[in-house]
């Protein structure tokens, strides 16, 4: 365990969610292993744990992805019906270069097929409440395998601490990832980051947030996609009501113009979804 | 009813869904009224019809609004706890000359508040399969109240034909609109707009798809959330697998990698969930 | 349409799913054609119909049924691998002086296997809102498509009145049924019966409601079944709150410890939960 | 850790889901504390635990239940009217003599109001697969906090072993539950009981089964109801096909006549479906 204080930057790296370094070396069993948990000094429960994602970047020129859609995100007849070729090979070369991911072996369609690099961290998480401990593949209030496309370089996380010390964990970098992660695992590949850390004392967050540039972004993660949506925009509607005095009226006219939502991840344990909005709507509201 | 033929352009406009037009007289009960039916000379079950929206502009100044978030978008404690003020006032100015939408007579907080104007149709149906009869609020396979923010100017809709003549029905304008449609009513007002029609014959869609510059879109229009991705993946998939003959593992590429998910509207009889994928990721397909 | 009085006894009878009578002749297509509609003189929006169905019987000694689980009760992994024999013969034979139902042609496992006759209708209905015409295999509100077991002999019915005159309809007799009407069909028969309808005016109920010896059973009829099973619940709650005048804690204490829920069907455009609660737990209950 | 062999018999009790014991000591925190676990030797992963709950008995006169109606099974309107009484008094006397509970200091309404005694055990669980941990109110394949109403003296249930010696837990026991657990809270009180335990070697379970005098029953453990009934359905298809050697279509009749649906409970964190058929239905299969 690492110790750090409010206001550190913490620069590190990660493996793939197989446990294999930058240099093609297994460091580790598979299964998304996280680096970590750091230890953040005057971190308590109740208290806000900001992560500041200042540099996210890949480490390699390899990824590998899922190539079969998880049923879950289909049809059941068409699923039913469809014909996988289990020796597909889903190696990825990564050309940082040209900022583009190819097929290493393409199959004749996908033979120029690319896919724009995007690095981002499928999971940051606190220690999760209570005593319990989870696979790293789980999710929660404490974020966890969050597997959001946004949470790369220059976003902020918010989440809740549960734990003196807070025990932040990150890891699972993806050199790109769709909408759902429809495959079950996104191009999967080693990273090196450096974040900040910072404590926004006795204030917490009923899930995690998050913003950059353009977004504020709320999540909700649940048990399925209603109630993550539900999760999302009561998230969205509380920070937008403590920050801009909004009344729920205000609130409601304010989502009902320029809420967006994305749907993170559909292939976890749970579900996630996320509330936006951009900020230039933010800019007509008066505090 | 009036009679088109495939290739025609339909030059109308359609009240709000109120039933006031663009004088602000009342031509209508409420409840969505459409314009139509028009019947498509030649379109027969098994067809698809397109529906090319040329031209799809505001023809007045004012708009009205929903103003409380629908309870199913909110988590039940949250929603408990709402103070509803049911005198607010969600009437709006349309300012065409700066493209956005101010309300009227705004509360402290939204003195500043605009909304960048994106007309759209939430309503585009052909007639429902056979004798049936539906709310111009619903939707299903056949189109209707599907409230989707991109079917407006430039987009092109494919709708499945189920009766002789399709019998076309348009309007319900919306002036702006979130995700989700979160307050029931959007920026409701009347509309003026030009499409043109075209058939494919002996070819239909297994859900609404559409396209503008940017994308594909296709529909999945079903009970929840969880169902309506799940039809929405389904149809982006056969789209794809029919024109790029692409193989499961290579859909599943692609879609892993380069699909969004929009989730349309929450608020009607069944939900709404678009799957998108940029053409620029198309562009890298051999067919 | 048959015209009958608030106290009128209806002695008819309906054919099978398929449309054929108890004489083996095809009167109708297929898809749940029903008997009637019954003009209820008197009835008003507003009011409650209530249907008692006094004799519910068979008519004949065959019924045919489905012979796939429908894909939306198992897992997606299970039913992609199932292997169907698609000339199975799922016709039976009702015995009616044992009581009994018998495949006509049955497979080896099945020689001695034999479901216990509980005649029941599948489909009992008023004219649904407004202008609107669903399928009759469709269900709601107004009831319809409610496949639900214990709608047989002795059973009292309770639909809102939506329409003057309510157009009451009755059919899709079932020999037997499984919860939830798993293969889509149950043991679809023709039937005989006899009903008395009511009229409690100026009263209505939010979704059907039925009574019988043991029981009184709430409906919740809804896109999916946690919005069913809390819809059934409310109804329940309303049910006891309106005639035991109890407050919402002691709804609490009596559903929290005598609620029984019956999933009656999950392969209709909606579902159907039932709330039921023995009338014994009900007996201790002070008015 | 106390160490058990197959075919050995348990005598031991539980403190109640607060941590008080039979009489009325303090025993621990609350928040469902167990008993256990207990190592059985030569449990392995990969084999199946079966526990005969040979005596499930009460040992106090007094249980404490919840008085609200979690708000997932109401609708969202509804629930937001409705007024509680947070200085309700749910404390119950338990009179073993005459089999019934009664409010201990019930409201005029329900003065006579009982409830007939049926003492079952909340929980029983194995530890959680790899090395996970997770609070007493979690559920999953592994058994856990499954609220299932028919867990009482003569039941037996099977559960999959995931790590050496299985670990065994049991306890929240309650006096008496409605369907779905819909108070949070059943009648918590303490118990004492009496368990067989037995493996079944090289052999797993997908998810719990249990079985009493009267059925077979399956459960479906997952987000949420749809999926809880698809795993239920399967779970039991796959018990139906491996004990009598039935075909798909074999299945299919079999549960399309004579499944019942259970909603366990619908109030942890994860909901449980159960799948039951009468073992009347299964005598007349032919292995």
């Amino acid at each position: 365990m690492l110790d750090v204080a409010s206001g550190d930057t913490i620069e590190t790296w990660s493996v793939d969610a197989g446990g294999v370094d930058a240099s093609g070396k297994r460091r580790s069993p598979g299964g998304n292993p996280l680096t970590g948990p750091f230890f953040v000094d005057g971190a308590w429960p109740g208290d806000t744990l900001v992560v500041k994602l200042n540099r996210v970047r890949l480490t390699r020129d390899t990824a590998v992805s899922g190539d079969q859609i998880v049923p879950s995100a289909l049809g059941p007849r068409y699923y039913r019906d469809l014909k996988f070729d289990e020796k597909f090979s889903s190696e990825w070369t990564l050309d940082r270069a040209a900022g583009v991911a190819r097929l290493t072996k393409p199959s004749e369609h996908l033979k120029n097929y690319t896919v724009p690099l995007k690095p981002m961290l499928g999971c940051i998480a606190v220690a999760p409440p209570q005593e319990m401990s989870f696979r790293s593949g789980y999710l929660g209030a404490w974020g966890g395998n969050m597997d959001f496309s946004q949470l790369g370089e220059g976003a902020t996380v918010y989440l809740p601490v549960m734990h003196p010390g807070a025990l932040l964990f990150l890891g699972d970098g993806h050199a790109a990832q769709g909408d759902g992660e429809l495959t079950g695992d996104a191009l999967e590949t080693s990273m090196e980051f450096s974040v900040t850390v910072e404590l926004v004392k006795n204030k917490t967050v009923p899930q995690p947030r998050a913003e950059n540039a353009q977004f504020r972004m709320a999540s909700g993660i649940a048990n399925g996609l209603q109630e993550a949506l539900q999760q999302a925009t009561t998230n969205l509607s509380r920070w937008l009501t403590d920050d801009y005095k909004l009344t729920p009226n205000e609130v409601a006219i304010v989502l009902g113009t320029a809420i967006q939502y994305q749907i993170a991840e559909v292939v976890d344990p749970l579900v996630h979804v996320v509330a936006k909005i951009d900020k230039k709507a933010l800019a007509g509201l008066q505090q």
